[in-house]
């Protein structure tokens, strides 16, 4: 380990926008589930979808060559459909070297590297464009400093993987931005930073550099402006508590909200790991947080009811909130309790310790 | 982040023994400090060492040539000197290359890499024999199990980095062994692993990777066996808190022993940071080490006195040894206090619940 921190030089990954997507040949939307995000998060970052098959799902944008996208402004075409084993396959190719020809950059977020396709890699050094690869860590991440940045900045952590932190943090910056605040999304994994244009896949950093991944991904702003940063894994997980807390320290967030799935009882995988308690969960990201940023407080709770009929959800809600004395609020089903979550995450600490829930 | 644990296919770094050590032309001690490490705690596996220039300093090991060294049985030569910038110089190159003719592979912590060196990168290829990169993690380190290991093991934790954690693993390994227990030290950094003869750089390997790259460090063992495990970081540092999180996760430490230093008041290299308590440091190794075992204990305190008059290191260890109820020791002044810390790190735990210190 270096002893001394060295000055932030790195930058997250910025990718070119707006967007060509890439549905393939994906026959169903769950073969090109990141296109179909795409479509439902960053619309406005997207001209259109292009195929290589005409019998391939639609996203319902308006389907065009990667010629037409070019001359409608589209800056890359992402690869947004998942094939067998996280391969490029061979029938996409006539396609992605027409847009490279076509004067567009690749983004991918597959398994595969594109520079190991010859036929591609080929094709961008005969065009001049660009890969770009969101499972990839940018160059020249520093060791974090642990210095306190200007902003405001929220954190969605969670009780595990996998059970709605991007989702409760894309909801969330919706939300605020509704509310004409000045907020940023902040993506950490590979579908976020497609979303977002930008971010850095934290669990891809070499673990030295992980808490300055965090710390660049969330630079200095202006005091009314919030970053809400995509959470990933827990501090309670076996084998990923280490990058969960690399992102808190580095994310030194003003606010937590802590995403939980009720139905869920061990940590997905590890049927040997129960899952912690909700206010186990809040206590220890509270404890742990307040080394970098000592104004921590939790706002509330994101709950995954999928799954859940309308009154189950409404009781299971309505239960956590009378336990915790939180906002509780499934993203998914919005509405009011979405409301007062958001009016959580916006309130001055009540108190000067300003922890609300220790 | 995958979902499911990948099952553990990787292994730890495996370095071929004895060594030669390499002091190249360092003038004093403090240039070939790896050298004089090695000298120290692995003389069994040095069977001398051979310079640059014949002015060199000695570690006091035979002066040979790698040839003779390889007649002697070494199988490697390791570079123990340190040069500005971390690079290779120019003027070792003709003895490296000699010892690679000779049969020995070239062992290497420095910071720039072998293979970069086209004379060196040449006579590899020429004579078959590998670089081994201390610095670089193996390949195919899996995704932390969770899974509990038989056989006994022992972390050291620390209030902070570089303040005795390699040397308090050396010397409790030491002195397990001359009770003659099974045990093993494992190392996690570079001159640990050069000491060792293997182990794995915890801090260079990739977030998602390091719990699982702790879990194949210290595989199953007998029930006797212990496992020394060296720490790295602290839970407290604003950069590295990550890497210690995943270490003591996928350690599972029966055993904790602290590492402290009492004249620290702050994190090194980070003013605003000021070193926790050692009760605390303690507590948090204790709350997040549960995860993965629950029976964990802390020992005691391993406290670095360098730098303290004779009575007065012993005034500051009584102090600790009163407050906390546990045996505290200076590894490096050993003697009868280092005995019991030894003692305690033996003893089964008092109670059912097995945490001596909470």
């Amino acid at each position: 380990m270096l002893i001394h921190a060295a000055p932030a030089v790195g930058r997250a990954i910025d990718l070119p926008k707006p967007y060509l997507l890439f549905v393939g040949d994906a026959r169903s939307a769950g073969f090109a589930k990141t296109a179909f995000g795409l479509k439902d998060w960053a619309a406005e970052s997207c001209v259109g979808e292009c195929a290589s098959s005409p019998e391939a799902v639609s996203t319902g944008l308006p389907r065009m060559s990667p010629r037409e996208a070019q001359a409608r402004g589209a800056k890359s075409i992402v690869i947004g459909v998942a094939a067998v084993g996280g391969a490029i396959a061979l029938g996409w190719l006539p396609v992605l070297i027409e847009a490279l020809e076509a004067g567009l950059d690749i983004v991918s977020g597959m398994h595969s590297r594109l520079e190991d396709v010859p036929a591609l890699e080929a094709a961008v050094e005969r065009t001049g464009r660009q890969f770009f690869d969101v499972r990839r860590p940018p160059p020249d991440i520093p060791v974090a400093s642990g210095r306190r940045r200007s902003g405001k900045r929220l954190l969605t952590v969670g009780t595990d993987c996998a059970l709605g932190k991007k989702y409760t943090a894309l909801s969330l910056s919706r939300a605020f931005a509704a509310r004409r605040i000045d907020v940023q999304f902040r993506a950490t994994g590979q579908t976020g930073i497609m979303i977002a244009g930008g971010g850095i896949p934290i669990d891809a950093v070499i673990g030295d550099f992980a808490a300055g991944a965090a710390e660049i991904l969330s630079p200095d702003a202006d005091d009314a402006h919030w970053d809400i940063i995509e959470g990933q894994g827990s501090l309670f997980h076996p084998a990923y508590a280490g990058v969960s807390l690399a992102l808190l320290h580095g994310s030194q967030p003003d606010v937590i909200v802590l995403c939980h799935e009720p139905a869920r009882t061990h940590v997905i995988g590890y049927p040997d790991y129960a899952l912690p308690t909700v206010e186990a969960a809040i206590g220890l990201n509270l404890t742990l947080g307040a080394r970098t940023n000592s104004a921590i407080r939790c706002a509330g709770v994101s709950v995954n009811t999928s799954g859940m009929a309308e009154s189950e959800a409404a009781a299971v809600i309505g239960e956590l909130e009378r336990t915790l004395r939180l906002p509780v609020a499934d993203p998914i089903r919005g509405g009011e309790p979405l409301q007062r979550l958001v009016d959580a995450c916006l309130d001055r600490p009540a108190s000067p310790s300003g922890r609300e829930a220790r």
